[in-house]
């Protein structure tokens, strides 16, 4: 039943585009939710697209719009009129209406806006263009249901029966003061088993969670995770209700944020997916890309300070990769696990000292088995000085890692620095770069010494 | 008004249970809600744990259970008798009581049940305690509302009326023919605003999304997930509705599996979080620094088959980290835009050689932008032919890491292997032992041609 994409269907449905074979398309897709008519429409091209967003009817194509991606949307959005824009965001609910808006041009959301037949529409998506990316404001929508607290449960069904129209998904009705503040809700389970003459005040919920519109969607996120919340209402400074947050919203803003950290720590700046163009995928991976060549002429430097011991103990050079490598694989463990610990709230932010113990504990471990297994092979294959360099470099280089790996997204955190950044290139360079300080300091050392 | 969990909070807790101060901790915890008194109690030890959970009443305290973290509930259960645990749990959500079961002794799971006072509690839990760990059966509740659709509304209310006591969260009932298999649903909204006259037949709405009991749970999460579902009945074989699931079970589903994904691309191979013991977490990370330790043997192997080339040109070390570093990079990059591209959708799996022509054209793009910037620095600092070599050596393990960082997760996503195993130390090892063979097989022509 769950519909797969393939590349076998793409391939077919474009052979049937290049034909102008609207029938066959039309059949392919009549049985298809929205999400996966927009996961087709994602692989194809703009002509591709259009010929196949002309043929969904009036009420599926705006579920599509929504569903695309930000890219391709945008992109069949400009071979659009103002009024076909109109008319496609006229029925879609006030938060995806702001959000398709506010991806337009400036000069063409006011176009768009003066298309809209319906002016409630309208002044409410006008309203939240306004409020800034990235805050509660700009993820809430306006459809909601309230109610007085005065009222009885008879007006309270009536209000829903006349404002529920517009209201596609409803939980629950808000509760409000003759000051139009928010003061609670009533469950429309509740509703239903509670006594038709019972006032609202009577069996309302008072204790209910809420945000204020300039709370960041991370909050929202975050709130509305830990407290198995579906809906969220929103209110302005003054406790006035102004629109409610819904789960699947929020689900967005989760998945973006863990793509993103993904991609943080994976060294890519920018937010990219692997359909974007060349020169944007190359653009977002080149940052990072010229720290780790920095870091690696850091080391070349290092090295080659230490060029007579390399003529004389070439030996020394084989292990420099097992060295930066190890301090690598160690620093990103720690900082991954660091991150995760912040980000679930099961590590105290503010608590470096213990955690910094911890995880040298644990480096001290895993050192001692690396470091011991590497002596032995290196005193088997090697020499005696060259086993006793390399392994107790190696431990010096994972303790230091785990120390770097630790601290540096901690600290990071601290700072409010997103810790995720550091748990990538940034960790992996330094270590490098120490890694192999330790180990030539110490083969000087050793050598010389025997 | 978020509850923020500080070091500071957690040790004047502390200090006020060495006291045996309840007073002061009942004070301190009044005020929160159940997930914020689980963050503090993960935060303890044992007997401090148990301490604050004695002061919880009696509705307070099975929530509190079920937030905590794991570890900290089974060591806090097996403190408890028999008798206690199955107080805890009767008046739970049957799925919530199930997983709290699931985890607890065989021998003593039958005990606890014997302790139910609910009978069709214990029944719903035994029942769902036999579906697979990861099946839809194991997450879902048996906690819903079901009406028959020859029923009218008023009677539909009264079912719900009668059944809805122990749901605590209702906004749809489920609507099933006279073989009580499921053929659709009825909103809430659309029941208080329907004629209370109407028959449940002429206004549910069968177009439903459901799934089979032994559907995976990833499965159900992307469903929910794509689909923007709050609930989702569950079935069997014979179309018959068994329970639901709702979509707070769902999110702690995606949680685990994001969090999985991040442990595996760094590294980390079992589930450990930073409040585990040193042991765990030193035996979760070893595999693959023993991953890493033996690609760096093979690494010194191969350096040390050009050992007299090191020792005519000790410059060919310089440049090892560097060499190993960016293609370690370069694969991680890779492998990260594939991963998500797969887990979003927005990748065909099946359309591994256009994906291939992109990433190496992004990793030509990259690769001679890098190679450009070291071969103007080493042509500087030291002489053409390592200029060459390091540049020439640079370009070619960048694309070989763009191959294996797409080729390598698409090949393992094909046979149904979890592509983010191979985003972390497998492509990086796997780069570095390649990146340095490249460097010097380059270098060793290089030098011997001119």
């Amino acid at each position: 039943m769950q519909f797969e994409l393939t590349s076998e269907l793409v391939d077919s449905l474009r052979e049937a585009i290049d034909h102008k074979d609207s029938s066959f398309v039309k059949e392919q897709l009549k049985d298809l939710y929205a999400p996966d008519i927009a996961s087709i429409i994602n692989q194809l091209d703009l002509q591709e697209a259009a010929f196949i967003y002309e043929l969904l009817d009036e009420d599926t194509a705006p579920n599509v719009l929504l569903e695309l991606e930000d890219d391709t949307r945008e992109d069949l959005l400009a071979t659009f009129s103002s009024k076909r824009i109109a008319d496609q965001i006229n029925n879609m609910d006030s938060d995806d209406a702001a959000d398709v808006i506010s991806e337009l041009p400036e000069d063409i959301q006011e176009e768009v806006l003066s298309h809209i037949d319906d002016i409630d529409q309208a002044s409410d998506i006008a309203e939240l263009i306004t409020y800034g990316e990235g805050t509660a404001g700009s993820l809430m929508a306006k459809e909601l249901v309230s109610v007085y607290s005065f009222e009885s449960v008879t007006q309270c069904i009536e209000e829903i029966r006349k404002q529920a129209e517009d209201v596609d998904v409803l939980y629950a009705v808000y509760v409000l003061d003759s000051g139009d503040r928010l003061i609670g809700m009533l469950s429309l389970k509740k509703l239903i088993i509670s006594n038709p003459m019972a006032r609202v005040e009577e069996i309302y919920e008072p204790d209910i969670h809420l945000v204020k519109t300039s709370a960041s969607t991370e909050e929202v996120a975050e709130y509305m995770q830990k407290y198995d919340l579906v809906v969220l209402p929103v209110v302005d400074e003054e406790g006035k209700l102004l629109g409610r947050i819904t789960i699947d919203d929020v689900m967005d803003v989760i998945k973006e944020s863990t793509d993103e950290n993904i991609q943080r720590m994976s060294g890519i700046s920018d937010d990219v997916d692997s359909n974007d163009r060349l020169w944007p995928l190359s653009k977002a991976r080149i940052p990072w890309l010229l720290v780790g060549l920095c870091g690696g002429i850091v080391g070349s430097r290092i090295i080659g300070s230490y060029e007579d011991q390399i003529r004389i103990h070439p030996e020394m050079a084989y292990f420099i990769p097992l060295i930066g490598a190890m301090g690598g694989n160690v620093g990103v463990q720690c900082s991954a696990i660091v991150v995760q610990g912040l980000a679930n709230n099961t590590l105290l932010g503010d608590n470096i000292g213990p955690k910094l113990i911890k995880e040298l504990g644990v480096g001290l471990i895993n050192g001692l088995i690396c470091s011991g297994l590497i002596w032995a092979y290196a005193f088997l294959i090697e020499d005696w000085q060259l086993a006793a360099t390399v392994s107790a470099a190696l431990l010096t280089v994972i303790l230091c890692a785990s120390f770097l790996g630790t601290f540096v997204p901690m600290t990071m955190n601290r700072f409010k620095i997103n810790p995720a950044l550091a748990t990538g290139p940034f960790v992996t360079t330094l270590n490098d770069v120490i890694g192999i300080t330790i180990y030539f300091l110490m083969g000087r050392f050793l050598y010389s010494f025997f």
